[in-house]
């Protein structure tokens, strides 16, 4: 996944344009059925319209002695994304009203946008702001060799048949230029998380797997599917920021307690060390959309260090340094892990009354001296208590704190005896 | 509202007689549409019975020298409410009997009554009371001059229509003689409540505001009106000791988590630096008769300092030096803040899927640079997140933490802007 | 009670044979009605089959000397219960197969059971089998004279008919051979308790009383009679563990906050010193099978030093010294104080809207000074306050803070002059 992101990072990427079909198609490379959906500017969806395609060949900023000083082909962050095309030559007063700088991080390069509104402008360290200061009545020669005209967002869909039509959900976002965590290690963990999907023939649930621009192509994308996937969709995760080491972050769904919450939660709290929840209030990316009023998608999302809860954020300091192999492996096998919960998860009943004569099937010792049994039988007679048919496995393993994916070896087991069955 | 309190404190108030029509007349002078109605002692009530009116003209204890020690004129708790009419002549033995002082506090005058058992009796100071024991072969002319006999018993009613007839219940009593906080600081709020909605002619509810005797008023109110009030009445206040400067106490309804429950909580809680809050068990005036079985009105209530938690309570310490302008003015406004959320509290529905496109509508920026926007964009967000329909205004505002005041201007916006409804 | 466990301590019980029936019989000589059931062998009871009926006559192991080193008849524990019969001559080394013992407790002879597997042994303190192991060729005559063959299970049963027909369930075990708290103090407090329902006239509820073997008899009952008791049965204990001195202990039944739950724990919080609150996770005796999925009765169980929480368990130092009368009487009491008000719960309804009057009902103080009435009076007007017909006795006392049997004097009060009606 590392060597993904190293190759993806260079490119322009935003809500629109040829940087967004580029890692569209590096992405289908890795997983040939995605398809690649253009939508023309213009199209409304729900109370938005999708605007002009943006893009950018060249920028930058020249002195009077010829130095670039500010080079688009250096780091694609220093223009502000949908710059609308300029050529001309100002003073550095003038030029100043049009830069944008972090006093609080001067060694930083912003990410600035203006997608709704005709705006030109460059991103700078403020380091290099305050020199640049000093000398108001310098001229500069000033380029964006920029294209804003109607055209199409791009996005890509991958549907992953299983054995019945209830979905799950993997959303994440590919319009970030170069920045590593936020964004490149969403996308590329829900590619490989596609992989996997793909491999494993067994799967139950059909698999929704879409990379959209964020907000404008969430928004266009339910626009399109959301009656379909407000039938289908049993579970899900937006999937962002998941390639540095930090604590995992839970953003609790707006509905709260859906399966995806419940899931999610239970992994995070046996399968890590240590992670942080946030409520709904603190959402930042799609999870706004799937779970706004009327479409209200079972969705949650999970992050490492959530956005704007990190320092690096939406800068250049967020480059492939920020972000490890390890962190990206890590990320990626806590979803795998609820992806395996969800395809088993389901209502177990127990077919006897009364407890069932374990001993006879020797599944309990036979000869009873003091607290026999050890952890394994605790946790096979409790899951029998508690398998009445009104709790699913996960409701179980909270309710015996125990790690679902431990209940499933006993589940298969009493199954193959008969003993049980999933109702 | 202080000036008032000061007309009103010498008034010998009971629960039936001229001292209540004399009260009632005056707050009529204040708000001339108060309806002032007069029920026949021996009328039934449920489980009560109007008793016999009672009016006193003098009364007072005189020593073998001609001393009044004990004079009506200078203090009417120093008479036990209903006493019946005495003239005669005993030693202090014998009058002690008829004696009540409060062993605890000195220099305070109790306040009793004994409405339905014929009795009658004299207050005093504990400290007097002492010096008198010393002789208690002394003879004194022991007189009250009072009337028991049938007559009616008064209250006032003002019913402010709005536009619908849902209504908004205000009661505070009218019982009690010279005493300040317990109570005249009720009735007086409540009749600048009344001021203050009768200058509202947006108002959405229809108020019904009374000023009744304590238990036996509100019992006979009741057994006239329940039915109606059970079917019209959203919510409502019981209000009493308002007057002093001590920190809010909060009452809960019997049935809790009403609406007058939530937004005197809510209130409370963003607008006031400190309150208690009592469960139902811990009540003491009409919210007994509102809230009990059967009438279950949605009724709770807002103090200072609460009966019986503070020591000037009933007795004749309780004067116009325990209460002051700003603790009446500061009541009055933590009302007058619920009465206003009432009116606009709704549930909210975004008219929209997906979150709106704000910035087309000048409503969010359109430069995207960090966490952009402020509290305010971040509150307009989430009023949006939450306006699902299912939620009304305190409930959105409990969700994200903020008062609800803050969020109006933000509905109105979104009303204006076509981007939301009330449902 | 503790003359009764005397004299059934010495009784070699099992799940089957001749000392369960000696004990039923002992108990049917306290309480007559009692009906004994004879279960062939053999039968199906759910996932269960009624196993062989087991009977030993005597056991031992001789050395070479011809000295008892292990004598059933110096204590029954020392058999491993279900032992078949054998009677050979081996070396200690291989009598140490068959051998259990405790490191832990060197002094203690463990409880062992082989119900279900053909299997013989003999159970030694720990010393002992230290001292032996020193001499692994010595020869020991090994008898254990048993019958292991077709014959029945028994228990016992005791229905005492009530005014209506739903039922209260008390269940213990009679299937331990000589320990005194784990189990004869559940049988014999049991007794004691059908004695008192006996003694009185009034109850409103049957009551279902059986002395079962652990978990097979349980099962057995429950295949016999499920239907009947699911429809009947509105409450009830598990029995076990009650007679020692040791904290209360409470394990909720599966479903949780039945009324069983209700009413123990109620009970234990205003009636003992000190308890411990176990989750159905916890649980150990029929609660087992009681609670089991589709079975789902209403119970719960109350111990003192709960079954595996107390070092003495399942071992010969559970004798008559760790017991008591007043351990196995508190106990007693407990459970009694729980049937009386299970007796008498049911939902209450005031009968009058608004507060009554109580004072023309001599219930209240004519006379009003500062807090009057008291505690009696509070918990008056605080139960007239929930009395609203969908709160029942223990909910009311839970919400007021007082214990239920307080209540009940207030109640028959209110009963009495007509205010109250049970509904």
């Amino acid at each position: 996944m590392y060597q993904w992101m190293k190759d993806l990072f260079p490119i322009c990427r935003s809500i629109t344009g040829n940087g967004v079909r580029e890692t569209l198609q590096y992405i289908k490379n890795l997983i040939p059925d995605l398809t690649i959906y253009e939508i023309p500017s213009g199209t409304k969806a729900f109370d938005w319209t999708v605007p002009d395609e943006w893009n950018i060949s060249d920028a930058f900023v020249i002195d009077e002695n010829g130095r670039k000083i500010i080079d688009f082909k250096n780091h694609n962050l220093c223009v502000v994304g949908y710059s609308e095309p300029v050529d001309t030559i100002m003073k550095f007063a003038q030029l100043d009203q049009h830069l944008h700088s972090l006093p609080d991080q001067p060694n930083a390069i912003p990410y600035v946008t203006s997608y709704y509104k005709r705006y030109w402008g460059f991103c700078v360290t403020e380091k290099q702001r305050q020199v640049l200061r000093q000398y108001p009545n310098k001229k500069f020669h000033v380029k964006i060799d920029a294209t804003l005209k109607s055209g199409h967002l791009s996005y890509g869909e991958l549907i992953i048949p299983g054995k019945i039509d209830k979905e799950i959900l993997l959303s994440s976002y590919i319009c970030h230029p170069s920045m590593a965590n936020n964004e490149l290690s969403g996308p590329v963990v829900t590619t490989a998380l596609a992989q996997w999907v793909l491999k494993n023939n067994d799967r139950r649930f059909t698999y929704r797997i879409v990379f959209v621009p964020e907000t404008i192509g969430a928004v266009v994308y339910l626009s399109r599917y959301w009656e379909e996937m407000k039938k289908k969709t049993i579970a899900g995760f937006v999937l962002n920021c998941l390639g540095d080491e930090g604590d995992y972050s839970y953003i609790a769904s707006r509905l709260e307690n859906t399966l995806s919450d419940r899931i999610l939660l239970h992994t995070l709290k046996f399968k890590t060390d240590k992670f942080k929840t946030y409520s709904f209030l603190e959402r930042g990316s799609d999870e706004r959309q799937y779970c706004s009023p009327g479409i209200d998608l079972p969705i949650c999302t999970l992050c490492r260090s959530k956005p704007g809860e990190f320092k690096e954020y939406h800068t250049s300091l967020d480059d492939l340094e920020f972000v490890s192999p390890k962190g990206l492996y890590d990320s990626y096998r806590v979803v795998r892990e609820c992806l395996k919960l969800m395809e088993e998860n389901c209502n177990y009943r127990i077919k006897v009354l009364c407890e069932p004569q374990l001993g006879k099937r020797d599944l309990y010792p036979n000869l009873s001296i003091k607290e026999g049994g050890g952890q394994n039988i605790k946790n096979m007679m409790n899951f029998i208590a508690y398998a009445d048919g009104n709790h699913d496995l996960i409701e179980i393993a909270e309710k015996i704190n125990v790690y679902a994916g431990e209940l499933l070896p006993i589940a298969a087991r009493l199954l193959q005896v008969d003993l049980l069955e999933k109702s």
